[in-house]
């Protein structure tokens, strides 16, 4: 049995960079004009310029806090989930936070939480075994994704597919007890392992070693293998689940899947019997933001009047590594 | 008020790479005979010839596993708490699930939590807050360092001080409520953001457009200002520390802090009246091993039968970003 925890959110900021479509991406790579959203679908995505990702992580802050009761004084910690980073050293949430306007003014933890695309997640499961009404009443997640720089120009498919983007999320303690997290789970399947991965650029294949190869520093999936291995796995994982919980899948009243690819879209809706309308896609104006995609659906379905509060919502999504993993909350 | 939790460290196991002397180094790279120990206290210290991150993770989990009543199929999560990775994609745990023996077996969830240094104390802290007597009761959290092939050989400092390791702790739910997390804090001061950084290998200087640079893709550490930072900061925040529970410094059995530098340690030491003995410090055999020094001290004052059960434990250390983090337990 899992303990339902108070925590709610507060409010939540995004910051998008420039935005691309796909007839400019195919003009720019010699692809086939039309290619990219029949194959992918995604039409829109954003690139940064020269936005870094502490930049757009602190911009989404500041957002989050504006459209809050809150300042930065009254956060007591700062998790910067991504999968991506401008430097190995120090970690992103410390260089997030030394780009808000009062960052300096205030002492605050920063940690940094890694399960690729799921990071968004798992950060809201451990903030939700954290909240407290005392040391942890207020927290901010936040995404900031910069998945452009590590495209491999040669590829279509991920090329056409990976959009940036920062999404922030201000969570609180909930004293009055209206919304609450009631379970996370994640499952790692190691024969994915290396399906989707990076080579280039840690000790493995270090700098030194190894200088710029596209190929070896870009991101590489097998996408056929990928959805193999889902499709495999989706169902037991969601069946364990909801097995010990009080609710079942067909109760959820939003889901918010990992914005993976067309396919990946595609998977879920047939591997369960549900409603169209409850699952939430914004894949063709966003793509695949990595960790930001799932924050970056859920706040678009907040502002377009899909999650109302009180509405049972699930998390859902797939990583690189390869796991499944889910989260289930009362918004 | 921060709530108790039955937390016990049922094992830990290591896995140390080849032994490097100071002489070797000041052979190799013409330093005068001696200065290591004497400027850095650094006598050895461990530096991988092939083993990876994940290799060395994977060791060390294997021989915890191997001393503790536990299998791996009872294992319900694993956090790999690093500042450094073997690839940028998938996260580093993943990698080290999959090199486990029998990794292939079970789906246990992974996750990178990363506050560099402090990686340690921050996971255990996280742990704390997530174990329970159902979903999560057995957790792993491993340290797996690789800082050799970051280090500058123009920069004698950081190349003397900075050593090798993996060392991982098997966390169990305690029925018997014999050992307990008590509190964990930490603060993070962005005065001291780029006070220790490593430029080269994200997306603010991306491998494309920044090819390989020793100075850009090293570890840089500006020592003075790092000091002066910490000695501004350190009694108030230990102070604080304090301040809401029902145990003062003084109470404290055994102290386990970062292994940072000799000048870190004097400066630990001068800050507060207390019994040099119960300071715990292995810098001389080990060097500073980034997030693995905590746990790898931490280690040896165990078998050492320096730390007993029942005793009260603090750790305590600095990390890049800049941040002070402690967490005070009963081992």
């Amino acid at each position: 049995m899992s303990v339902t925890k108070n925590i709610k959110i507060i409010s939540m900021g995004v910051y998008l960079p420039k935005k691309i479509s796909s007839n400019q991406l195919e003009s720019q790579y010699q692809l086939e004009k039309g290619w990219s959203e029949r194959y992918s679908g995604v039409r829109y995505r954003h690139h940064v310029t020269s936005e870094t990702n502490a930049y757009m992580g602190a911009q989404a802050i500041e957002s989050a806090l504006e459209k809050s009761p809150l300042t930065l004084s009254d956060i007591d910690l700062i998790i910067s989930a991504s999968a991506t980073y401008d430097q190995p050293l120090p970690n992103q949430s410390s260089l997030i936070k030394s780009e808000l306007k009062d960052g300096l003014h205030y002492n605050i933890p920063t940690i940094d939480i890694d399960t690729t695309c799921l990071s968004f997640i798992t950060s809201f499961e451990i903030a939700s075994k954290m909240i407290d009404n005392s040391q942890y009443k207020n927290i901010i997640i936040v995404s900031s994704e910069v998945s452009s720089k590590g495209l491999n120009s040669n590829n279509p498919e991920t090329l056409t597919l990976f959009g940036d983007a920062a999404v922030a999320a201000i969570f609180s303690y909930d004293n009055k007890q209206s919304s609450n997290f009631i379970k996370g789970a994640m499952n790692t399947y190691s024969e994915g392992v290396f399906h989707t991965m990076i080579k280039g650029g840690g000790n493995k294949y270090f700098f030194k070693d190894y200088p710029y190869d596209e190929e070896l520093y870009s991101f590489q999936m097998d996408g056929k293998k990928l959805l193999k291995l889902a499709k495999k796995k989706l169902n037991l994982f969601v069946n364990n689940f909801f097995d010990n919980i009080e609710y079942n899948l067909e109760d959820v009243d939003v889901i918010i899947p990992h914005q993976t690819s067309k396919m990946g879209h595609l998977l879920f809706r047939n591997s369960f019997n549900l409603d169209e309308s409850k699952i939430m896609n914004n894949l063709l104006m966003q793509g695949n933001c990595i960790a930001a995609s799932v924050p970056l659906t859920l706040y678009q379905s907040i502002v377009d009047n899909k999650i109302k509060r009180g509405d049972l919502c699930l998390l859902i999504g797939t990583s690189a590594g390869f796991s499944i993993g889910a989260l289930l909350f009362k918004y």
